[in-house]
């Protein structure tokens, strides 16, 4: 099987190194808008062909499935294209942020027979699917409260923040999916609130940096997100179910297992500063999952549904922040 | 120091008791209305007056303060009467469920310049007040996001549910306070949603089982409550504080340190069961805070305004939850 | 039940003040041999009689039984005195450091028909236990290696140390009880061996401040025991049994649950400080189980013969660490 | 550089793969007695050149370093032809079961300057690695005494036993070398205890299946090992070093972060099962520190004396194990 990388960012790399550790599977040729970076990534990678255009990539009848990494704009056309030429796809999230593009993006999938697979990393990330496996096999009864923490170490740069879509649709989009990972059911409504409270400049590009997200699922569980831009101490990625039976709960992960003990009590390991390292394994069990889909032509893990339905929550969570009132899914979904 | 204790239930007897390990205080004298478990409490407890009448306590000359800890119907009165009667006074939570009744006792003590001290006992825990410290010196800078979970064992009798104004003002109110204690700011803005999932009975009174409070403060930071009446694994008390150096958090607390490692992992303890045993020390605290203040003629460490406070965002929630929108406290104070 | 307290010093007074917080049992009298102090502690403690010579509390035929919590060297002929009168006794640790002063000691209590209760108050921690409890039920199997941490915040005045008996008859003592007493079995030999690493006039006095002895069960288990005079993060008690079925450990015991996140990781809070905080409640209970016994007539928790092997065992650990040698029990017990 | 592997065992192929991941190094060769293992081992790695006869590879010119990896017995003569032949040598633990041997291997090494690395890959386990750091930054004070718990999942197989040396130069062996390393000084003293607890076949062939080693250091400081080789719950690498500025401890590593609570109480995920998941990036960083010496040409990280003293302490440690008594190193040092 013989793989394209579209777009060499910092996410793309990260697949197509990935995609170098993989047996049966080889990294046929990637694709790049900066030539010279195209030309270095392309002799360090050792692929076969380097294309500057990504549609020759995706028209190179070597080539069995394409990863879609370039810019969140340049998805939609990307995927349909793949589609059209009937290769199967994998895409990085948010799939779009325009809604009538990812309707698009589905139906063309579906047309032409190819697999379409949303790129939530975080669902292979070892501990949340712990927790997954552990409510799906009803080990904590019936789930009826879901508390996500998910903080960056660090916000983006303004200019980043300016065409992100806004933290919902950029950061938060990781937490609805993983909220309808979990609970294994859908969302019903949504309450935002948020404020700005690390950069004011924030403020000024009509972002929050600060943001509670309340669901309301349809059997009327009840779901919270809390996220912040800037945790000077790390990426916190927390999670907890609780259910009729008890409740279960991921916790964030360390550097190490070390604890240092002095007159002021114990002192443990750093959390892992950021998603490179805290999901650096997700990332490879994510591509070995989109392989593994594609050679045995199974529906895929993540399905672009699943990436509608993130986009769906965000879009709900942008307009409730803005009308100040809860909003029903089917308020924003088309 | 002479003290009367008006109620003897759970927590009234909790009180007395305390104030038996006290020295330099007397328990002077007791009041219920069940006259038998008068008799027999009274005897248990060694006082020298036993009065079925609760204002023939309140009048005594001999009594310096009184506990009520009688029903919340019975709170305003009894409050307004030992004011009058130039008794200090502490009041079990609620202070009342009625706001104007509130405003009434806050006025009497005032008048009479008496100390009018709410029974919060949550605030004299350990681990609180620990996180408090930590809070207030500025260890992790500006708070920005307030994180509570309380979740009861086991739901009370449906017909005590029927008296208790609703699960925010019953249960919630304790984290309306730590809220404020914590934050050490005012909240301007309330959200709550809420479900009925553990008891069908809970929804025919009127009220839910299972809530999700949102708090706006004043200066944009944000607070989440989540809670349930019905936690199999035993009482779950924890917050955590978030802010711009770092966060804090206090973790629920177990019968003892051990752990099992076998084949599955490894097994700890369980959770105190419930809030005698979990605020068991903090009663004693809350106790000798009260008669230090009363000794030195202090402000009360909790005050009348502070169990003002605590109602009007219970009443702040239920309006929210009814009206499925977000509700500013000035709506509801008066 | 009337019960008098021999000596007033630091644990003297514990048992004294906890004797007034029981019901049913009345502590009324004390004796010690400072004039003054005993005044004063007659006084605060509201007691019937202080006698300045023991002897006439022993006497005292309203008293039903005695603590004796003076010096070491007087405890054979107190409890020999006792047991004489008829007293139940309980006999603070280390009953004696002469062997066979303990043997005149257990001879005095079996001839007169009276309890010898042995002090190990660390029996009575809620957290060890517990490990006893999972121990006995086979949670953890067989048992096969046990280890003991035991390190005190600061080491004691060298003048103390002098009259010791050394660390092994005065602060290993404790861990050659709480190895019997978890394991459920009796020690073979003994190997010890220590250094002088914190004072250097612990050398001179003759003895170790860091020490580790290892033991050898009947049945072919194994113990370690590690001890250092000086923790400087405080009191450091922990202990863990390892079985055929798995293990099980006590962790030792903190100020609070509150952990704070910065930068540098995770910081949660100190261990209590020395063995008045932790082992606080463990008093109180080996005091109302000592009362129990008594009121019952059962045999004590803790035995004559408890004491006696604690000694023997100290005893070995002294005589392997000079000889530099494996030693049995059988060689230095008579 | 090109590298040959010779042993295709467990441990030669974990070895060869990681080879495969490293860029600028070359898996040019390997060796296996098994002819068909050989051969598929081969075709699987991609490797230009497979030798039955291990001193052909050693000869093979094309060749810059070797990794020994076969049977314990086969070390001295291969190290030695290495050398000879002056290709640097990574050689597996131990060095060898015979002390002059290694005495000889060493000394070939050095007279043909090439590099001997001994394989103790728990050095470089970024947990102790990291405690390591925190003894040498001086951030606990002054070491005073070292607790190593290592025990494996379950025993080897008989056969294996009896050509193992013993539970101390085939396991221990890994806890000698870890206690020089983690401590930065050298042993004087060894006390072994040990029983057959497990299994009594392991009687039979002269071995014990648990063993206690206390360790003194030259400088007074000492050191606990406990090992067993059988822990129900998995793989037990933990340590500890206690100094006299607090203390520091690597704990063992879980399967995940994940915790479930109920009405037991909370259940953390099990230990990794055995050395090949614990282990697995030490191995890998144990390469890449073997590989940067030799290019380098730098001393090598773990050295030829390193695998020496850890062999002497296991001789040590028979021998004490066997006379029932402390044995000095120089007893057994040649």
């Amino acid at each position: 099987m013989k793989l394209g990388v579209i777009g060499l960012g910092r996410i793309g790399t990260i697949h197509a190194e990935n995609i170098k550790k993989l047996s049966d599977v080889e990294l046929y040729a990637v694709s790049d808008v900066r030539e010279d970076h195209l030309k270095n990534m392309a002799k360090k990678l050792g692929v076969r062909k380097a294309y500057k255009d990504p549609y020759e990539l995706i028209e190179d009848p070597q080539i069995d499935a394409v990863l879609v990494c370039s810019s969140t704009d340049t998805h939609a056309d990307l995927v349909i294209a793949c589609a059209e030429a009937k290769k199967h796809v994998f895409c990085e999230k948010p799939l779009s942020l325009n809604l009538e593009d990812v309707n698009r993006m589905i139906e063309a999938a579906r047309k032409n027979k190819v697999i379409l697979f949303a790129g939530f990393n975080r669902r292979f990330d070892r501990n949340f699917r712990k927790v997954k496996e552990v409510v799906e096999k009803g080990e904590i009864g019936e789930p009826q409260v879901l508390k996500i923490t998910s903080r960056d170490p660090e916000p983006p740069p303004i200019e980043y923040l300016k065409v992100s879509g806004g933290i919902f649709l950029d950061m938060t989009i990781h937490d609805f999916d993983m909220a309808r990972y979990i609970m294994g059911k859908e969302v019903e409504e949504v309450f935002a609130t948020g404020s700005v409270l690390i950069d004011e400049e924030v403020a000024k590009v009509g972002d929050v940096d600060t943001a509670i997200v309340t669901l309301k699922f349809k059997d009327g569980s009840l779901g919270i997100i809390d996220n912040s831009r800037k945790a000077v101490y790390g990426y916190d990625q927390r999670l907890e179910v609780f259910g009729s039976k008890g409740k279960a709960s991921a916790d964030n992960v360390r550097e190490n297992t070390v604890a240092i003990t002095d007159v002021s009590g114990d002192h443990t390991s750093k959390y892992l500063y950021f998603f490179l390292e805290r999901y650096k394994e997700a990332y490879f069990e994510e591509l070995k999952t989109f392989v593994k889909n594609v050679m045995n032509n199974e529906p895929p893990a993540v399905s672009g549904e699943d990436g509608k339905m993130a986009l769906v929550l965000g879009y709900a969570a942008k307009k409730s922040l803005k009308e100040k009132r809860p909003v029903k899914l089917e308020e924003v979904m088309k």
